[in-house]
C-alpha cells in the first residue's frame, strides 16, 4: 500500500512536469494512491476547477492546498464539490474540507491537509485539528496521509514528532525547496520537512527571479510573475506502508530535473 | 581546491561529532579549507572561546556564526581577537568582522559570513553588504565562500541568482534542516539552500522536542534545552573548485546520522 | 454603575502611582468598579503574589494580564487560588481564568481578559473566544468589561466593533501609549485603542531608554530594565454605565505625569 | 513659525475632510508651514498627480508618504517632478526624495519623511538616515520636521528620544489611530507616537469594517474598501515653534469628528 506524493504544483510548467512524469513515476513506481500540491498550479496563484480536473486526469487521487488556496476566486464555486480537494483544515470558517477519504480496492485512506502558523497569518491550531481529525480516520483506517503546509522548520518538526505513530507520513510543502531529512520516524511514521515544488528550475520558490530580486534589494513592490518557459523541476516522495497497521516502511525522496534527469522509465 | 562546509553544530552531542568525524571526512575529502558554523554550539545558544578553539583543533580553518553569535556573553571577550571567527557582516555595528581571509599554501580564499532579514530582525541589507565585500575579496582572491544565515527559502535562493558568478559558493544556514536542492548555478556558483545541522538527531533543531512541543500547542512559555545523550547528527557539504577562476564544479552533501552512517573511512 | 480602568503598571515606579493616584481617583469619581492592568508590575515582566494582593489593597477590584502574564515564574503557584486576576482567555491551555465575576453591592459585572494575534505569537482566535465568554457572562449580567491585550490598531478597532452593543466596554492595552480616540460606539460600547500604561514617564514604553535605542540602532541584544528612578505617569480611562441595560453612557481618558498634574483632589 | 501637520488622509472621505478643515484650520491657527500625510488619499492606496496638488491647492506646502507610496502606479510618473512630496527617506533605491525644503518668507524648513522597521518590511536603517538627512538639513535650517512612519510605538518613542534636541518635531504616523502622549521632550523636541488619520470616522483604519471584520474573523482574503458616504473625522496636530532655535514651544492635538466638532471658526 503505496503512496506517492509530489510538492507544490506551479503554473503551467508545474503542470506540464506533470502530464509528462507523473505517468512515468506512477509505472515505475506502481504507488496505491497519488497526491498533488495544487496550491500554485494557477499561474502561481491558487487553483482552478479545470486544473483540478487536470492534476485528477493526469493521476492524482487527491489535491491538496495550502495559504495559497484563495487566491484564484473560481475556488469558491468548485470547492464544495471536489470530492477530492483538500485545503487547510484548521482555517476556522472555510468552505471545502481539510480531510478526504480515498478508496483503493478494499482499502480506505485519509489525506489530511493542515497549515502551520508560524510567519504565517493567525490560524486555529494545527496540532489540536490534527488531533481531532486523526480521531475521526482512525475509525475508518489506519492509512492516513498529512499535507503540512509550514513556513517554519521548527513547527514542522515538532508536528511530525507529535503525530509519530498516529499517522502514516507527515510530508511538509509550503517552502518550495525539497530538504532532504526523510525518515522513519520512531513510531513508525514517515516524515520529510517539505517535499519541494514542481515547475521552474532556473526562478525564485518558482517565480521569476529578476522581479524577486528587485524586491529584495529594493523593498519596492515588483509582481512575481511564473515563467512560462524554461528548465523545469518535479519534487516528490514515495513511501511504503503496511497496509495492516498504516506505518510506514520506508520514504524515499524524488528530483527530477536538468541535473538529475529520470532514468527511471 | 577544494572546500567542507560543516552546518550549525549545536551543543556538546554538536561537538562531539565534530570530534568523531571531523578527521574522518578531512581524511577521505582531503578538502583544503575546512569551514564550521557554530552558532549554536555552547549549549545552542553561541559560542564560547574555548569551544572555538576546539572547532579550530578539531580541523576547522574558520567558523562562522549568526543570529546566536551574541547569545553567550563570552564572546564579546574574544571575538576581536579570533582571527578566523566571523558574525554576520551586516550587523550595523557589531564588533568581530563579517569576512575572514584564509592562506592555504600559495593560495587565499575568503568567507563571509550575512544574515537574512525576512522572518528575522532588522539589519543593514545583506545584498548591498555581499556586492561590497565581494568587492574588497576579489581584490585579493576568486575563491569565496558566503554562509547566509536566512531563514526564507525565496531569500536564500535570490542571494544564490545575485551571486551567480561572483562568487564560489554560497551555502544557507539557520533553519538546521538540510536541504535537497544542491546545485551549480550557471554562473558557476555552487548552491545549497541550507546545510542543516550538527548535533541532536531526535530533537526539534537539536532542541529537547517536548518543550518546543509544549510551546507549539499551549503558546506557554518553555525552556528549550539541548539533549546531552541520544542520537546524533552530522551536516555538512563538500564543494571542488577551481584554483584558477575560483568557480566550482561540484556540489555534494554529506549527512551522518544512524538512518546513513558514514562508511567511507 | 461607573469603572476606572487603570493601564499596565510598569515595575516599582508603576506601583508607586498606583499606591499614590488610586485613592485619588477613586475618591474622585467614586468608580463601582475598579480594574488595572497589572501584566508588568513585577519589573516589568510579569506579577507577583504580593504585587497582586498590593494592587488589591490599593483599591483594585480585578486584575488583568497580557502577554506578560507567565514571565515572572511565581504566577504558577498562586493564579489558580488568585479569585480577580484574568489572564487573556484565548491562551488554548493555560492555568488560571480569562473572566472573573465581580459583586458589587447587588449588582455583577464580568471582566474578560483576550489577546490579539496581529504581530503577535499564535493563540486562539480571540473574537471566537470573546462570542463564547459573553455568552456566559450574559446569562448573569450585562455589564461586561473587555481588556482587549493586542498590539495592531486594525485588530482592536475590529474588536471594538465586533462587541459593538454587546458588552460595556473594550478598551486596549499592550502597546503603552494611550491613545485619543475614545467613543461610544452606536451600539452603546465603550471604546478606547489603548489606555496606555502607568510608570516612568521618560523611558521608552516603561523602560530604561538607552538599552532600547541601542537594540534599535544595532540589532545587538541588550537587556531592557524598568529605571527605579525619575518621573512618572498614570494612564487610565473612566466609563459611566446604566446599570439596567450595561451600555456606556461616557468614556473619560485620564492621563497624569508632571506635564499633565492631577488637580481634582 | 507654526507647523499644522494633517494625518494619513483616506480615500475620497479624507479628502473632502482637507477641502473642508483645512482651510478653517488654517484660519484659526495661522501656521506658517501646512504637512499633510497622503500615502492613503487614492482610495486607501497610495497617491495621484491630481490629488497631490488637490492637496496643494488646499493649503499643504508638503505632502508626505509612508508604506502604501507605491500602492498607486501612477506615482512612478510624478514624483520625481513633484517637489513637495516625500516619501520615507530610508528606502534604499527609490525614485523621488525622503526630504524637502520649504521655503517661508526668508525662513526655510525642512521636512523628512522615515519608515520604520518593527512589523514592517526590511529597510535601510532609520535611525542612521535620520542622522545623515539632519546633518544635511542643519547646513540650511534648524526648523525640521520629521514625519516618522512606523507600526511599533517602541520605535517610534525611541525615534522621538533618539532625535530629542536634534529636529523641531517627529511625529508619527501609520496606525491610523490618534494617541493621547503629545508632549515637548526635555531637549525641546515635539512628541507625539501618532497623529492619526483623516477620512471615515466608523470604519477601521478608514477601510469598510465588514471586510476586515471578516478577514480577522476566518483569515480568509477579502478585499478592504474605502467607503464612500458616512461620518467622517480630521487627525491632526499643530506646534509653535522658535523661529530662532528650531525647538518647539507647544504642541496640540487636533481631532474633528461628529464627537467632537470644530467650533472654532
Ligand atoms: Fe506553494
Ligand atoms: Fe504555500
Ligand atoms: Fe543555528
Ligand atoms: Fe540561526
Ligand atoms: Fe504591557
Ligand atoms: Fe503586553
Ligand atoms: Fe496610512
Ligand atoms: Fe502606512
Amino acid at each position: 500500500m503505496d503512496i506517492l506524493f509530489v510538492g507544490d504544483v506551479v503554473g503551467s510548467m508545474g503542470r506540464e512536469m506533470i502530464k509528462e512524469y507523473l505517468p512515468k513515476l506512477k509505472a515505475f513506481y506502481k504507488p496505491h494512491i497519488t497526491i498533488v500540491n495544487g496550491e500554485n498550479s494557477a499561474g502561481g496563484r491558487g487553483i482552478t476547477e479545470s486544473i483540478y480536473k487536470q492534476l485528477l486526469e493526469a493521476g492524482a487521487n487527491a489535491v491538496t492546498l495550502g495559504n495559497h488556496s484563495w487566491d484564484n476566486k473560481g475556488i469558491f464555486d468548485f470547492i464544495d464539490q471536489a470530492k477530492y480537494l483538500t485545503r487547510p483544515a484548521n482555517f476556522p470558517d472555510a468552505p471545502g474540507t481539510g480531510m478526504v477519504f480515498l478508496k483503493i480496492n478494499d482499502l480506505e485512506a485519509a489525506v489530511i491537509n493542515l497549515q502551520g502558523r508560524t510567519f504565517m497569518p493567525p490560524l486555529d491550531c494545527p496540532f489540536k485539528k490534527a488531533e481531532e481529525l486523526i480521531k475521526l480516520a482512525k475509525a475508518r483506517t489506519n492509512i492516513i496521509f498529512v499535507d503540512f503546509h509550514a513556513e517554519a522548520t521548527s513547527e514542522k518538526q515538532a508536528m511530525g514528532w507529535f503525530l509519530d505513530g498516529q499517522v502514516t507520513a507527515v510530508v511538509g510543502t509550503h517552502t518550495h525547496v525539497q530538504t532532504a531529512d526523510e525518515r522513519i520516524l520512531p513510531g513508525g511514521t514517515a516524515y520529510l520537512t517539505d517535499v519541494g515544488m514542481t515547475g521552474p528550475y532556473d526562478g525564485i520558490l518558482g517565480m521569476e527571479k529578476d522581479p524577486v530580486l528587485y524586491r529584495f534589494r529594493t523593498s519596492m513592490p515588483s509582481r512575481f510573475e511564473v515563467p512560462k518557459t524554461g528548465r523545469k523541476q518535479l519534487s516528490a516522495c514515495y513511501m511504503q506502508v503496511s497496509r495492516e497497521t498504516g506505518k510506514a516502511k520506508s520514504i524515499e525522496r524524488i528530483m527530477i530535473n536538468d541535473d538529475r534527469p529520470f532514468f527511471r522509465d
